[in-house]
């Protein structure tokens, strides 16, 4: 097994984060993707994380380190001197980089996908009230632009990144468009860099193909066969 | 203003885990107690977390630091050179720490808690297998004693350690005993050295004073006047 390896499943956006920082540190790895649908969890991945069996897991040096954002402070602590820093320098703004990487994923996170009918509906307007709340947030003078603190990738960017992949799905389930520059120009600023971005475009499911799996799942969770 | 300030509310496992750390760092603070229940949340409250609107804040020159977890890290790495070192020196560990501080937040926390009837004993038989699964993770060689890493207190040991003061009531509305240390030993010495320690006895509100807010706030469940 490679130094590094990555269990991973295509449309997890917590091993996209991961996927992303790793490249940004320019560390060399090996992808496993799991495939959940086809045949259960793998034997690896109960074997290497036996506490949730759940994706992202790196193994480094064949020691396993569960959670994205457990995985993307190891990263960045383990490999700091390549690459992007991936905390800002300023202890405040590190402190702000760990609350909003902790903040989308706990507030939000895939509630549009995980909820059907006029619940979806409603975690619709959480996401949005979210993104409104951030639009407001990240124009203070303790934050920086086009990224959350300037012009590189942080811990706070790559949590909410793979949002390109699954805007498409999250604005057709949800039946919304995201927020425009006119309503959230500093999201809009954002959410363009982040699209835009080399290190995010390689590292993200294609948008159909993610829409293409959501609407598996979303038959799955309404006919009662899977439940989040 | 004390360069040092807390926002806190004295049943709030969270906002008890950072005094445990500011108490471990020496570092002096002025304490904010929060009181919902007979005024709603503070005008202070609001104006320093408009994003979450939730207790701990840790005001530090008037700037405010949100979230426990995010406390914690902001705590180790500002005051680093002094008190117990509230990370591991090792990166694994490190990780492991972190993995630990979160799960017994994200995956338990307060569900006894906020539940009634049936689902108040799902979520004690939740709590139980999370119980187990620390006891048997715990015991690995990459882990300590009788604290999660050692002799001193970790992150992962301030996360759980309100334990102290919520065990009571946790088994009291779960209708349970927490396991002793024929079935759970590694836990069984964990809670013992945690319920010994100077700075946890002096960080928690007591556990008959817990039980009675609980059993208030309980009544407000189930008469549907609050709802978590």
């Amino acid at each position: 097994m490679a130094e590094v390896t990555l269990l991973s499943l295509p449309a997890s956006p917590f091993a996209m984060s991961v996927k992303m920082a790793l490249i940004e540190k320019g560390v060399e790895f090996a992808t496993v993707e799991e495939n959940y649908r086809a045949s259960g969890k793998s034997e690896l991945l109960v074997k290497v994380n036996p506490v949730t069996k759940q994706v992202p897991v790196l193994l480094h040096r064949a020691k396993p380190i569960w959670e994205s954002l457990v995985i993307l402070e190891y990263v960045e602590e383990t490999w700091k001197a390549q690459g992007t820093q991936l905390l800002p320098g300023d202890g405040y703004q590190r402190a702000l980089a760990r609350f909003w990487s902790n903040f989308v994923i706990t507030k939000t996170g895939l509630l549009i996908m995980k909820r059907v009918g006029d619940e979806q509906l409603k975690a619709r307007d959480q996401v949005l009230e979210m993104i409104r709340l951030m639009d407001s947030e990240w124009s203070k003078p303790e934050y920086g632009k086009p990224f959350v603190f300037g012009d590189k990738l942080s811990l706070a960017d790559l949590a909410l990144a793979p949002i390109a992949s699954w805007k498409v799905t999250f604005e057709t389930l949800g039946k919304f468009e995201f927020p425009d520059a006119r309503t959230c120009p500093r999201m809009a600023l954002w959410l363009d860099a982040i699209e835009n971005h080399p290190t995010v475009q390689s590292a993200i499911l294609a948008p159909d193909l993610n829409l293409e799996n959501a609407n598996i799942i979303q038959k799955l969770i309404k006919d009662n066969k899977i439940k989040f």
